[in-house]
Parts: structure tokens; sequence; C-alpha cells
């Protein structure tokens, strides 16, 4: 048994039986290795983005990790965009990553990189194999760290030789690190804040205290002390829809947040982080949080946020409350296409079990109130800021959770750093329905320009404008294989999107908006 | 005077008044200084992948530096692969990353990421501009890095307040350090080898060997003393055509390459580096070079190889020689498309002052024979290995050479990596005609799983087959605004490149091959 197949042999054992690859030359025994070896589905990009991206979407559906069988050097570096987003959504990824032979390297022949060293960014854990024998001891050890709460990126470096000597070893699957449990004095804090009670406050939810375990834990206490909920400006899955308990977000923009978190005095964080800004501007704060509030941590990132609810909800002797009734799903839009009338058909016809991946940016900062009463469904942001994180996310939600529709609301100009994923949608059948919100430029850019008090002239707006030439939508999925087709009313989405919901496969609707 | 401001008129000073940009929020005053400043061309791609590679292609036809403008910690990850390929093939690129503002990133808000270590693997010289008053000077001296023989990458971080903030102060273009002269005893040597004569004698030649001048004054000394003529397997820049002495590269599959290079027992180098296989495979040779065969460096890579070639000459005494004439221009290919019938087409019908932007991998292996007495041209390679090169430097070269016709021999699978670049030709209305092998398969790789001893599978060729579904070229680039027609026999393609050459603005061909 060569090194490739000890690590083959060993995901699968550790439970890993998905892989998302973009693979070169220094990979090509470990491909060797899983045609020999049964079990794991091969899920090829056509760009390193596309791979990273879709291990980060399907961990978050699978609740377990994928690998990636990533090119060394530059192909690592084309994967680091949607690493970073995987990292900051705390997703577990089995990062794989060739190497040049470990004799090679002095060499240094053309493809020579800094592999390690740009993998360090993104990881939590970072080994390179260095002998055969311990290979698939280092793969049993990746999977481990990736699951290690709340979620990391563990990057297996894989030199060649090491892939193709013999005398590889399986190893067995290493026991998961249960998550940490917050400490009984985070508890009694936070419980002594809302026995206290009154006004101000602010009960943030993060990662899995965004489940509906969770978001049932967190209404109980609301609706017993008169805190507020709210959740983290983006999270990697929150449980929404008819009988969930719906929580807005920290919005984006500064002057907004500020307003939202206006009155807020007692900030109790769980599972969440205190907001910042994404970005610092002059002459604004960088947090919405009004200065003198009081900081509590129930749960740290890496602790169980769902078990320390429970423990706040016994402490506090709260009654179980049934989630509020937000009346009936919303009717389909009519008339002009606006955040509104898009946000509501989504809203009226996603089926039971839709997965929603968003990278709307602009548009869809208000889609989240119209959508609280649609059918039960999980909804996906890309976390990190790094652009075109949702069609790979949505290539790998919809790997990550079959038989279930993923929606992908998505801006066209993030759309095209990694529009490859139409490809994959198309090979693999997926069922995604891409929502292309055709505005033809880089709509954000213009709202940072001025909110940094620029003005912009022709040479700003060009780099902000992306018509000139306007992409064509449906044509650039159709060379792809995904068949799309155009709407510029909400009567006309409505009919793709109902189109799209009742057949098998991908596809995509480009909204003039 | 803002940081931002300082700074493009610093560049501008400096010489450098092209900017590849994909600027995000923390590049708005930047964005906003160029609206202001008048003499800076901004050319916006949708991924960054272009802007860095469109720096590499400008700079080696413009002989200076291009500015990039890349947004922190992802924003510049996307773009390292085709920077790594800049690096090897040593091109100046003054490759601007904003960043947070200072006393915002230890908040760790989203996009917060290690940009500058990121930055180190393909960077000669990193720098964050740390106060607004010498950013100025910081980007003076980054002109000055990148323009340090044999070129590199110099990166400048800017940090966002250092932009904003007011104080900032013009600097004065540094002047340009010369290009090291090689050393009297490396000319001596050289000579001597030369002069004892015998078999065996290889002059490698690289860099700015591959020049009119350089290749004339090796051919010189070739003709006096016998010793034979080559270049490195990949090269930013060969003059080549009519009237220019042609000089074959050392191939790149491993046995070839051996082949080639029997029987070489005194190797000088001149701007070359010894060669090295691309990857190691087992149980065979990581290098080409005969065992035991003396090494002799005329110049290093750093320094001047055609002053060391003129001094040489010198030397030797040895006498002018006209450039051998390879006989009349190659007739356009009839029949089947093959390698030989599309070199011929290409060497038969390329305008004179052609630039060839050769990302072929595979399919284009053979291609110099064919076109050394086309008319006179430039050739450029993808060097560094990373994939998706070939679309953006002949989008940068387009811009870098205006009124030359820039022909792209480009693979489809790597051109998949980079394919937005077709947009930015589009926008830009450059003369670039797109020629895709559309093999609809990752060739080499096929080619590298036999190298290492493996026999394909289902699953391993499906890992190598970007086939299912069909990329429909012309669709594709038609949806980006770039006119395309597909052609299959070799007088198709003839018809349409001749019609490509015609027209201004960029045009695709598909080869189904």
């Amino acid at each position: 048994m060569n090194g490739a197949e000890s690590l083959v042999h060993t995901l699968l054992e550790s439970g890993v039986d998905t892989c998302f690859s973009n693979p070169g030359t220094s990979e090509m025994h470990f491909v060797a290795a899983l045609d020999r070896i049964p079990g794991m589905r091969c899920v090829l990009g056509l760009f390193e983005g596309v791979v990273t991206g879709a291990a980060d979407g399907y961990a978050r559906m699978a609740g377990k990790p994928a690998a990636t069988l990533l090119h060394c050097g530059p192909g690592l570096a084309n994967g680091l965009a949607n690493l970073h987003n995987a990292r900051r959504a705390n997703t577990p990824i089995v990062n794989i990553v060739g190497d040049h032979a470990t004799y090679h390297r002095p060499l240094d022949a053309p493809l020579t990189a800094d592999t390690e060293g740009w993998a360090r960014g993104v990881s939590g854990w970072v080994r390179t194999a260095m002998d055969v024998k311990t290979v698939g001891a280092d793969a049993a050890g990746a999977v481990q760290a990736a699951m290690t709460s709340p979620g990391q990126i563990a990057t297996l470096i894989l030199p060649s030789d090491t892939s193709w000597n013999p005398g590889g070893i399986v190893a067995k699957p290493l026991p998961r690190v249960p998550a940490p449990l917050a400490a009984p004095n985070q508890i009694d804090e936070a419980a002594a804040v809302l026995r206290r009670g009154g006004e101000g406050i602010l009960l943030l939810l993060g990662g899995k205290a965004l489940g509906e375990a969770g978001l049932a834990l967190a209404h109980r206490i609301s609706a017993a002390t008169g805190c507020r909920l709210m959740a983290e400006g983006s999270n990697a899955r929150v449980a929404r829809g008819r009988g969930r308990v719906a929580v807005d977000r920290v919005p984006y923009v500064v002057d907004t947040a500020v307003k939202a978190l206006a009155g807020t005095q007692q900030l109790i964080l769980a599972g969440a982080k205190k907001p910042v800004t994404f970005f610092a501007y002059p002459n604004k704060p960088h947090t919405s949080v009004p200065e003198g509030a009081e900081l509590h941590i129930l749960a740290r990132v890496e602790q169980d946020p769902v078990e320390a609810l429970a423990r706040l909800a016994d402490a506090l002797g709260v009654p179980d409350a049934a989630a509020p009734d937000y009346g009936p799903a919303p009717e389909v839009g009519r008339g002009k296409l606006t955040p509104e009338s898009v946000a509501a058909t989504v809203g009226a016809l996603m089926p039971e079990g839709a997965v929603i991946a968003d990278e709307s940016v602009t548009y869809g900062r208000g889609f989240f109130p119209l959508t609280r009463s649609a059918a039960p469904h999980d909804w996906l942001n890309v976390l990190g800021g790094a652009i075109g994180g949702g069609p790979p996310m949505a290539t790998g939600a919809a790997i990550g959770a079959p038989g279930r529709r993923v929606i992908n609301l998505q801006a066209d100009g993030s759309a095209m750093y990694t529009v490859q994923a139409l490809w994959t949608q198309a090979r693999e059948k997926l069922d995604v329905t891409t929502v292309i919100f055709s505005n033809r430029k880089y709509q954000i850019l213009l709202g940072e320009l001025a909110n940094v008090g620029a003005n912009p002239g022709r040479t700003a707006l060009d780099m902000m404008d992306i018509g000139n030439p306007d992409i064509d939508w449906p044509k650039l999925s159709a060379s792809m294989g995904v068949e799309g087709a155009t709407a510029d009313t909400a009567e006309g989405f409505a009919d793709l999107l109902a189109h799209s919901l009742k057949r098998p496969g991908p596809f995509l609707i480009e909204l003039l908006v």
C-alpha cells in the first residue's frame, strides 16, 4: 500500500467520503488511489475557489468535513479566498494539498512555492507529511483537528514521494474532541444580568446557537425575561421559516447597525463575537455596540452555545414557549423587481427544506424579514467577506444536503469570481437554482465610496460599473451546461423560479434589477 | 493632499501610468484619487487573477511595470497564482494592496487576514505603508525595487487610513539600479571553454538574452565556435521570426529533455538557470543535464546577459554572422487540425509585430520550429506553472504593446481559471485573438498519470475529463462581449484567424482538437 492509498483508506474510516478536487501532477497518486479504493465521491471543480467554497457549503449541511484536493503552491493560492471564508464560518475542512517530492523541493522547480506559509493564514492546523509510514496517522489527525470545535481548516500537505512510496499504514479514526462547555460562572453571570432585568439587554446569537434548538431556547429566555434576540451579521447556517424563531441580524451598514443596537446596555454573547464594523471609515465608530455597554460571554465561539443556553434557561427556570406565529407565507411579488418583491417571491415559493445560499450583498440586505414565515429552510451566508463564495457554497450545499433544493441568491459582480461553479452543478446534476441580481455594477463599492466621503468621477465609476459590456448570464450559464433565463418583472421571476423548482438539476435566473 | 493622492502622483512621476485593478472598500480613496489626478490608465478585471496576469503581460511588452490595485487579504490571495508566474518570469510589478485601517486591524473584522504574509511568497520587496507622510516615498521605493534586475514584484500594502489621512508628500523618482555586470572571470571561463572547443558545448539562454540583440550575439558565438544554442523551457519573451535567430527550448517532458541535452559536457548559462525537471517522478532524473557535465555561469539571472554575451564575443573575436535563412514562411495548414497544421497556419498568417501569448500546454509543445520563419514576432510563455496565466497575459500584453496583434494560444482547461479576462478584452477593445485548443480534458494530467506509472480508471478519468458537459466557447466568450466561432479543420481555422486579424478588437476561435 502506498502513502496515497493509506490516506484515502484513513479518510474513509474517519467518515470523510466526499472529495472536492482540482488536482495537478503532484496529486496523481492520490487520484490513482481514489480509482482503486471505492467509497469516495470525487467532485471536480474547474478552479480551486470552486473546490474550497464547495467544501465550505458541504460541511455546513453534512455536519462533517469534506476533503479537498489541491495542487501545490498556486493551486492552494487560488483556493485561499474561500478557505478564508470557511475559516470565518468555522467550517471543518480537511484541506489536502499536494507538493513536490521532498527531494525535489530544494531544486526550486518552477512551481515551487511556500505552500505551507500560504496555508497558515487560513488553517488552524497545518502539517506536511514527511514519511509514508505516518501519512495515515497524519490524515486521522487532520480529520480530528478539522472537527475540533468550533470547526477549522486542517491542511495536510502531501509531498508526492510520501504519496507514491510503498509502506503506507491505515490509521484508526481518532476520537472526536467534544466542544468545551461554558464554565459555571459564565452561566451565572448571564443569569444574573437577566434576573436583574431592565431595558437594553441583548442576547446575541452566533454559530450553532442559530440552529432550531438554540433558537428555541433563546426564545424561551427572551419570552420570560424580555431580553432582545439578535444574530451576528453573517452566519454559517440559520434555521428559519415556519415554526422557527426569527431573529434579525446585525446590519452591515455602520449607521444602520448603530441604530439597531442603540440602547443596548448589557450584551450577552452566545457563540457570537462582539460586533465590529466590516471596515473602518473616517469619523465613524468601529463597533455598533454603544459605548459603556457591558459585555457578558455566555458561550465563547468554541464552547457549545446550545448547551449553555439550556443551562441558562434552567438557571432562570423559564417555561416553554412556542415559536411565534409570523402569519402566513408571503404571496409572490407583483410588478417591478424590488428587494421586497424578490424576497416575497422566494418566501412564497421555496419548498420545505430549501437551502438558501446567500451572497446577495447589497440587494439582499432586507431579505430576512420577508422570508421568516416561508416553509422551513436553512439560510447560509458567505462569511469572511471574500467575494465569490456564493456559487461554490451552493454547489457544495447541494451535495451535502441531497434531496433538498438549493437557492443561490447571488450578486452578479461576486458571481464572476467563481463562475466556474456552474459547470460543476451541471456535471453533478445538482438541484441548484441560481438567482443572479444583475445590476451590472459593484453596488456595494458605490455605497462604500460615499461612506468614505468621495464623490465618484468617470474613472471611479468605470471601476465600479461592470456593464460595458453587459454580461449575458443565461448565455454564460448555458455555455457551461446550465440552462438559464432572464426576468425583469416579479411575475416573470415567479414563473422561472417555480419552473426551476419543479425540474431536477441546475437552473439560472438572471434578474435585471 | 491625502496619502492616496501622493501615491498616484509618485507613481506617475516614476513612469508608472497603467493600473490593473479590482478594488474593494479599503481601496476607495485610491480610486477617488485616480479620479482627480489625470494620467493613469485604469483597467478593471472582474477577478484578481486577471489583474495580476495582465500586469505580467503588460510589463513584458512595455518594458516597465504596471501597478495593480487589489483588495486586502483574499483579494491579494486571488491574485497570487499569476504573481507566482510573474515572479518566475522576473516581471516587474508594483503590486498595491489595500488593507484595513491601522487601528481597525486589531479588531479582527471578517476580512482581516495576513496580507503581508501572503505577499511574501511572491514578492522580492514588501512594505506596509504606516504613515501618510511616507506613502509617496514608499511608492518610489516600490517602483525602484520592481525595476531592480532581473525585475521583481514589489508589494506595497496600503492601510486605508494612510490612504485617506491628509499630509501626503509626493516623492521624486528614485534612480534606476542598473543590472550588475558579469565579473571578468565569468567571461574568461566561458571564453576558455569555447576556445578549447570540442563536442558537447551548450550555451543556454534565458531572460533578456532572448531578445534580438542577445540572440544575434549568441549566434555569432555559435557560428564561430560550433557550440549549440538553446533556450530555457519557458521564457518571458523571445524575439522570433524572419531575421531572428531561432533556438529550441529545453523540452518539458523528462525523457525528451534528457534526449535533447544528451552529450552536453559543458553547459554555459547566459541569464538562464540549470534546467531541472518540472516535477519529480519515480525513478526518473530530476535534471536533463547529463551527469558529469561542467557548469559555467556567463551571466547570472540578475546580471546583464546581453552585455556578457557581447564581451564574450569580443573576447573570442568572433566575426559578424547574419541570422540563418530558415526559408519562406509556412503555408496555411490543410485538412485535419493537428499541432502541425495549427502551427503552420499561425506561422503563415501572423502579422509582423504579432505577440504570441502561449499557454497551449500539451498541444503547443511543437509550435516553435514551425513558426521560426513567420513574420517577426515576440513569443511569451507562462512561467511558473500556475494555470490560467494565458488569457490575462494576453490582455496585458495588448495594453503594453498597442498597435500589435496578440494571439493567445490557449489550452481549454487552463483558460477556465481566468476566463473573466475575455470581459476586459471586450471592454478595452483589445486586439487579441484567443485560440482555444478544446480537447475537453486535462491532457497534461493524463500524461503525468502515465509518467507516475498509474493506469487511470473511471474516477481518475473523470477528474481529467472536462467534457460532460462540454464548454461552448463561442457562447462563453459572447456572454462577456467577445465574438467567437468554432473550427474543426485547418481551413476553417485559417479563415477565422484571417478574419480576426483584419478586424479590430478581440475574437475567440475554438478549435475542436
